[in-house]
């Protein structure tokens, strides 16, 4: 079988594994007071163009959603994220866990509009009993989104120019951050897109770690004692080296762009595959995550050598079905998944 | 410099960084559903002696400790512990942020006695207000505790007993199972420590794996959708294959033994070289943490090549100290701790 | 200056005014074990026709929803809600603050449909995905609505069987519960309404009391040591006699039900006013909510002796206004305000 | 049977139940926005001595306990308090369903000592492993405490300049405010109360009030947007006036002095009763709560007329036993306890 379900469906990057091998037997201090991690931050810092950034390792990307956001609302406020947001489908309710109401706005395609942000800002103040409502304290949005769709620099700013006249922090979910950055319509970089926002994390379980999640606060921002918040939320890793070995190597050579840029290579053949063979796209999508549209029948021939997700039911009996490419992803595995797709 | 600070101050296994190579572009699902975690839970079903075990895989002791508690709890009750229990003191009131209470009762060398559990129960009920306090729900014991000691198959039998008869469950914080059930001092078995309580953790991170904790409900007695629980908690791994593939490892050939035996002797070998040296225990344990008593003088010395942990500061002016063992540890490492305290 | 902004806009009936002063001195056991509490349930239990109903007394509304709510849910529960629902708009969080999300289903003037409520179920249970996601627990309504409307024993029943389909608890916030069961297009009655949910309550703070709200689990289906969850969530009154000494004057000779019905006759009275005013009606609202059409001129001038809550702003400039009557609205006000409404 | 059971077992001086009739029909704002709690908050700012004081109503003590704390306290932090003290036995666990731990240090007939407090937190911080456990950062006292002891003027001001110098906030719960600043043996009044501390309640419930206790934060430093929070934690009382009514006339003509020099008479009285009837007292307690012991014959058979608490039990058969004064007690209720003891 040949997996498309998602990009987090091998282990790590072969530079990763060859690094933990080579320092096993070093002794190191736990908690994230290894070397490793000291190192990692140091080229992170560098790698987002902030001297001064906070940067934290967290183990999983929900996790790190609730911990940031728990940390950084007021005990009165909410976040306000897409209706299609993670955080708001598909993390089981963490971040009401921890007391916060997620406050939700439409979703284009993953994304949100920033008049449509201020729109609602501007009801919320405008309505005579807001005292009696959750506070909106923050913006989650995530970069690529859900549904693989990118914020150019433009619509960021606008975004965060609204945050700003709100008062509220932007926090941008990066779980595949590599996958937005090295795709070819994007036009931010990270130095860019860390100074459109108050913190932002790194995604490594999806771009080439066996775990991990970077947690950047570009202006040393970190709300104080965060250490004592990630250990409070069990998101506290004693081997603390195991993720700093990892984002070290990521940030080490450009490695982390490096298969971020493959995995976009072949989300791009992966697109013309599909275009060749007559495939809709459900959404034109320029990262790593490609949906397109299946009968019963494609579903049903593919899927006996290929795994990949339902994504949702159209009315007309067809799938909108979903792709993932990532940095494991291999040309034998497209070349195969053309050859089935010419005879179903 | 040589580190006795702790068990978790080097990488895993070899083993397991052997199998994480050998399997790393094998495609599997994620969240636990891939064949690793499937093959490791049999394992552990068998190990145990439990076919119809619930076993779920998580990162880290606390995350375990404050998912297990709350999912086990009712929204009014508590769980007590021993003061000197990891819940209480050392996870930055993990348990309390899920809004629950822990209860204390005394601690003896890290052990709570059955007699004061029982004391503390009926002084509970007789209570004319009780229905204004926080119920008992579960007790939280740690085998071994946080001093090394270890619970008798006695002890453990009737703390068990009183918690039937006050119908509270019994929950055993296994962060180090393997040197507990490996200590020469040990009278009970992994059979028998299951069959002796309602959930236990084994212990991956402090016992030969780069993280993970593996839960046990013997009687197949999981709370309802413990998975979403886990999820909910930030404590689901999206490559659950990273923990299945450690304890699919460790509980092969019995390898989780046989590396918690090697630190048990090589903390005798700990003991014996204490005592050549002249140096007074703080306690007499039979596990992988030694706790000693140093002078000033014998601090500065040591600490130019060794670390260890200063645990608390005697009226004399001495320190108790703590030193531990590992899988890890070596008999080179020990020689040169001996040279060493032969001329401090 | 008259107002209609609200229904709690004044003190309390006579009676209960009365009947406090008579008892004062009077020494009774706090924490609702007096014997005002002890004949206030027994008057409710007869009330609802469930002579083994549990009854607790709370003081207000949005803690009886969290109170109620977060003792009714496992913790990966959430609870649906119209998206107009109090307890998802008007309650600053109070639900999640619990830990629980607020799922939501499309209102329809304030009411859930039985179909969709079921489509959402289905829609969840269908989802690959659905064990990431918070569990629907319990369904709540409110009964009448906040756009005042009712839902019929038909409809009530529909989302009733829905609920027991698909194990969801159904819990009715009865704030303003006197008012719709006295209106005269309700076609249920106190026994009915109680047949058909789980849990419900019978709102005191808006029908004539000073504040208190009696919880009714018509079953004796109360959660385990509900007291001390009461307790534990702040919602306890000390002198619980304050909240026993109303609800046993409301029930005593169908006094709730008495006030109740003037208020509804008074509603009546006002929505013929503003027929015959002309003036155009939001909602063909049924209780003691009226809901009507303003121009801003119209608003301006009555403003100068009326006060009413300005409920949401319409694309043509007008204001949807809203109108309430109570138990103490007086025939007076509503002659004022229909000479008032003759002139602006 | 006369009942000295509690200081909250009547219902409420007769001023306050004449204003509440006499204002009954006047329509006010809902939520605390009434004349009534206006002119109460102006009245109270006067009586604290701080013209710029934050003044909020709430109706219970474990309910404005819970909310101070949890909405001063960040994330991190936990709030230390006597291991006697309210919030840590008998709240049923409301602090920790707010997420914060409460820490406990020794109770001295339910007193802290500024050394004692010190000391805890230069443990606190000399602990090497303290980022991994719960930040103090409140402390709570309650004046009297629930042993029925005074903190002297000089033993505050000293546990305030600890909290100064540890960036702790304090915080005085006054449920029995009145009982305290009356007695004969306190050295502090209102004035110098506030200005020791950073929040504090002035106690309604048990101090001749329905229900209600004034949280008064002396230095206008009440957390952003607490009302909010209040309507989160269910603390919100919809008739806000009936908590205006009763603080407004409570501090009128200093009615709340009165009828708490009224207790401490009774009190004293109640006392050299007691040392008539040559009993022995357990605690010397200066304000209406007396703790004395007695044989279980004496028990038995003061019960038949007269109600008390029991407290404790003492290892030779006796109990302490409460009796509690209030501004209701009579002189012939306690003529009559004096000719019982008298008999038995």
């Amino acid at each position: 079988m040949i997996s498309f379900t998602c990009d987090y469906n091998v282990g790590a990057c072969p530079e990763i594994l060859h690094r933990l091998a080579e320092t096993n037997l070093d002794q190191e201090p736990g908690y994230g007071e290894d070397r490793f991690c000291e190192s990692a931050k140091a080229r992170i810092r560098e790698a987002v163009g902030c001297p001064d950034a906070d940067v934290f390792f967290l183990v999983g990307g929900t996790q790190t959603n609730s911990t940031v956001i728990s940390a950084m609302l007021k005990g009165y406020e909410g976040v306000i994220a897409a209706e299609t947001g993670h955080i708001e489908v598909h993390e089981a309710g963490a971040v009401e866990f921890t007391g916060h109401k997620v406050l939700t706005i439409p979703s284009h395609q993953g994304k949100i509009l920033a008049e449509e942000l201020k729109a609602y800002l501007e009801r919320f103040y405008a309505d005579e009993a807001y005292s009696h409502m959750v506070f909106p304290g923050m913006v989650y949005i995530s970069f690529p989104t859900e549904y693989g769709t990118l914020y150019s620099q433009e619509e960021l700013t606008r975004i965060r120019e609204v945050c700003l006249q709100y008062g509220l922090s932007l926090f941008i979910d990066g779980a595949r951050l590599g996958y937005g950055l090295m795709s070819r319509e994007s036009d931010l970089d990270l130095h860019e897109l860390a100074s459109l926002c108050d913190v932002f994390y790194i995604g490594g379980t999806k771009v080439g770690a066996l775990c991990g999640e970077a947690v950047v606060f570009p202006g040393g921002n970190a709300p104080a004692h965060f250490f004592t918040t990630i250990k409070q939320h069990g998101a506290l890793l004693a081997k603390g080296r195991l993720l700093g070995i990892q984002f070290d190597t990521l940030f080490t050579d450009g490695l982390y762009f490096r298969i971020s840029r493959h995995a976009i290579d072949m989300a791009q053949e992966l697109k013309s595959i599909f275009h060749k063979a007559g495939i809709e796209f459900y959404i034109d999508s320029p990262t790593n995550q490609q949906f397109v549209i299946l009968t019963p029948n494609q579903i049903e021939s593919l899927r006996k050598e290929v795994l990949f997700e339902i994504w949702d039911q159209l009315p007309d009996g067809r799938s909108v079905v979903r792709f993932v490419t990532s940095w494991a992803t291999t040309k034998e595995q497209l070349s195969r998944l053309e050859e089935l797709l010419a005879t179903c």
